[in-house]
């Protein structure tokens, strides 16, 4: 079957029975959410243990469970191929894995797949995983992708039941109460698994620097956890920014960056009160620092922004130019740090961030929004999941939620990645849907959703350079050379859900290249 | 049925089946919570009304529903009359009456009870509601008593399914986000709503100031939230206090208080990190004073303690003599203010306070607490519900969960009130059970729980006056006067839940006076 953007999508996606996506908005559900587990406590207990083993056999972890991490130590996380080792000592086998997110630091995850101790994944896979699973690396089930909100939702709709979640924790006391931001090696807030930790049948905490009760502030709170476990080393903070946190220095992005601000600053969202959110892209950061500038000049004071944290948004918020920032993960040290020190700013799990099944996101209030993307295409659609050779190798983060959420949601892109076109005919994955998309902003200028006449009125009138996005497509298609096209095989590695857990799109293997 | 503490227990109170108290930590479930609502919410919406009418309306609240608040303006609550006004107004008839507490200010509840509008009431009455129920006040079912961390695990339960809850929000924004310490009327964290937000077919937040998006703390938050009214008055601060807040003046009272500080300090837990909960009555403010003054000389730094948040212990807090407080309530503004400025105190709902059906409480972590008893009996049950006339005068609070949590439960109370005797042959009602305290404080003498031979050993190697309970009743017993005796009907007019669920007593119809 197709669903309303025209993926063509099975009814079945392993054993899971396919809801296809139905538009941004369209589903309203007057359900129940999954109910949690109720648990006791005896008056006077010792939930500490010394070792990942003694926790295996204490939550009675087995063959074919669902086990939980966050990715909050991104690629400098030591957690999850500490627990997955474990796990195969133990002789443990057919685990699902429900990460936040993978990185290449857990690249050993393959060797924990091809020996079947792992078989299934849900959750993003940024690299070598990804690539394995993509060329048919021995899942016994479609992976499933989720936004950061969307997996809120999944967990709490009872998508995915946990078994076991074994949460990183940089401080915590012997009772489970467990922060991010404080400890030998912070990495930021850990509340992405607070909803884990809530829902799981048994929370393991493990920390380097268990500290005396009470731990605070609490994303994690002593009533959901089981157990305690001390170990030598969880993570490495310097790596928390890898991957995606450095202000470009490319002429190309800076002209983009430049543009999305003047966009901004146009657009008729620019009063006193304004919001955004800034990712943690190259382009996103310096659009967020000419932004501050913009906003010191005309004397504007934004009600919030979001983060990820970054010491590009503590920055604003200390000289006044925004009143908070809402923050479910710290992108640098700096941000941890203003976490303990700037009263307005506030740690924000995921539920509040962006979960649809809820009365009100902190997404449904930003302004604007600057976004990244792998591929556009020319219905607005974006693919931040695979590349143009078809191989998954990036997660959802919270792209789709704040897409959705986001008054007015820009992709700020390059046209061109080396000789690598951005914008394409039709994306290889949607990610997220052109319906919540208005502006895409280029090097070579902006083009805006059609059903934005209102907004493509306000660049014009402030001589913006404004295109058809086919235009733009067509200015660089002289100069790109032929793509490493992917041969897909039928059979599906990954499900792309949208946040209301229908299905926008599925990821097929890449058999080989033409 | 007797229940194992000998109480006479019906099998049915009202519509509802009885599971008898079996032991204070006897029940042990491994079921599920309730299931919360799923909701949605539209991209842009606006939550905001401008009448407590208009909430009425949009709700859909209807003849039978059952509507929730919190106590936390104590007898300056202008919140519950208002809204019961206007139920009476809409013509809605037999609702449930859930507050946390309700207070001599809500004596205009009678006359809704006399109408019809209000047919039933979970919840603490304080006052002439209770009186009025205890003689037979015309409600259809008994009424439900509950502790604090009860309360909140009767919710989780599904053991009462909230239609409505109104909550009285001294800020909140646009959206939902509300907090009890800013604003112009501030009262203290609004946190015990935090179950019913989340679990109520519909949350209103009504509040008098209403400011931009994000207001912060959270305590409730706009994922919860349906809608936000706007109205004059919600409360008088000056009254959060009221009742039980004043450091005693009374040379019984301060004797009391200053025992309790000398067992304390012998009692072998006065170390570094110790722990307490000093309530809010006299004697109790006079012992944390009395105590803080005997850590400051031994060098003791305590871990925590357990607010309602008072002067009194952000004092200790200030001064260095404790590390941390953990507070669900503020009962004075200089605990609102310190909830601003101390990042040390920390807000606690009372999940995390004291919910039996949780992985670990708050209280569990404690090593003292002193707590007072309308009456006290021979085998150290206590009373905190009735007076010896029968009538239901007060609620629970936190009492069971304390008295369950810490390890060394005190009971602060002079022998006799006027000429009341306080320490009696069987309570009127059970409150809190004997196995689960300690000591009882009186200014004749201390006398210890026959299960705790430790600690009297180590009260009378310190000299302290120990003596026993039947031996301090009989030195008061030629001073009293003869007790206004109730003559109780069979009818029961309330039940007294234990923190698990169990009913640990009844109360019955007070039909006269002998």
């Amino acid at each position: 079957m197709k669903n309303t953007i025209g993926r063509e999508i099975p009814e079945h996606v392993g054993s899971r029975e396919v809801i296809p996506f139905q538009g941004a908005f369209a589903i309203l559900r007057d359900h129940r959410k999954a109910p949690r587990h109720q648990k006791g406590a005896p008056q006077n207990e010792n939930k500490v243990l010394s070792s990942i083993e003694a926790a295996i056999d204490a939550t009675g972890l087995s063959d074919g469970m669902t086990i939980s991490f966050h990715h909050s130590f991104r690629d400098g996380d030591r957690v999850i191929n500490q627990v997955l080792d474990a796990c195969a000592k133990k002789g443990l086998r057919d685990l699902r894995l429900f990460p936040t997110a993978l990185f290449p630091v857990h690249a050993g995850v393959i060797d924990h797949i091809k020996a079947g101790v792992v078989s299934r994944i849900e959750g993003s896979m940024n690299g070598p995983v990804g690539a394995f699973v993509s060329q048919g690396g021995q899942l016994t089930e479609p992976a499933v992708l989720r936004s950061h909100g969307g997996r809120w939702r999944a967990v709490e709709a009872g998508d995915v039941e946990i078994d076991v979640a074994f949460i990183a924790a940089p401080q915590a006391d012997p009772y489970g109460n467990a922060t991010g931001i404080r400890g030998t090696t912070p990495c930021g807030p850990i509340c992405f698994l607070a909803v884990d930790a809530q829902y799981a049948k048994k929370t393991v905490v493990i920390t380097n620097d268990l500290a005396p009760y009470p731990v605070h502030p609490m994303e994690i709170q002593q009533g959901w956890v089981d157990h305690v476990v001390v170990v030598d080393e969880i993570g490495d903070p310097e790596n928390i920014a890898s991957g995606t946190l450095r202000l470009t220095k490319s002429p190309t992005r800076l002209l983009i960056a430049r543009l999305t601000t003047d966009a901004v600053v146009n657009s008729g969202y620019f009063v006193d009160g304004f919001s955004f959110q800034g990712g943690a892209g190259g382009i996103s950061l310096a659009a967020t620092k000419y932004l501050g500038e913009e906003m010191e000049k005309a004397g504007i004071v934004g009600s919030f922004a979001i983060g990820g944290g970054t010491k590009m948004l503590v920055g604003l918020l200390r000289r006044g130019l925004i009143r908070a920032i809402l923050d479910g993960q710290a992108f640098d040290l700096d941000a941890v740090e203003s976490l303990h020190e700037d009263p307005a700013h506030l740690m924000m799990d995921p539920g509040m961030y962006a979960d649809y099944d809820s009365r009100g996101c902190a997404t449904y209030k930003l302004d604007a929004a600057f976004l990244g993307a792998t591929e556009v295409d020319l219905d607005f659609n974006v693919n931040v999941n695979t590349h143009s050779d078809g191989l998954l190798l990036h997660g959802i983060g919270g792209h789709q939620d704040v897409a959705a959420g986001a008054s007015m949601t820009m992709i700020t892109i390059p046209t061109l990645r080396g000789r690598i076109p951005v914008i394409v005919d039709s994306v290889t994955t949607v990610t997220t849907p052109g319906e919540v998309v208005d502006v895409i902003v280029t090097e070579r200028g902006l083009a805006v959703n059609p059903k934005r006449e209102d907004l493509k009125e306000c660049f014009l009138a402030a001589g913006l350079p404004v295109k058809e996005l086919a235009d733009i497509k067509a200015e660089v298609d002289g100069m790109i050379q032929p793509v490493r096209k992917p041969v897909f095989g039928d059979e599906i590695i990954a499900a792309i859900e949208w946040r209301d857990g229908t299905i926008i799109d599925v990821v097929r293997k890449v058999e080989g290249f033409e």
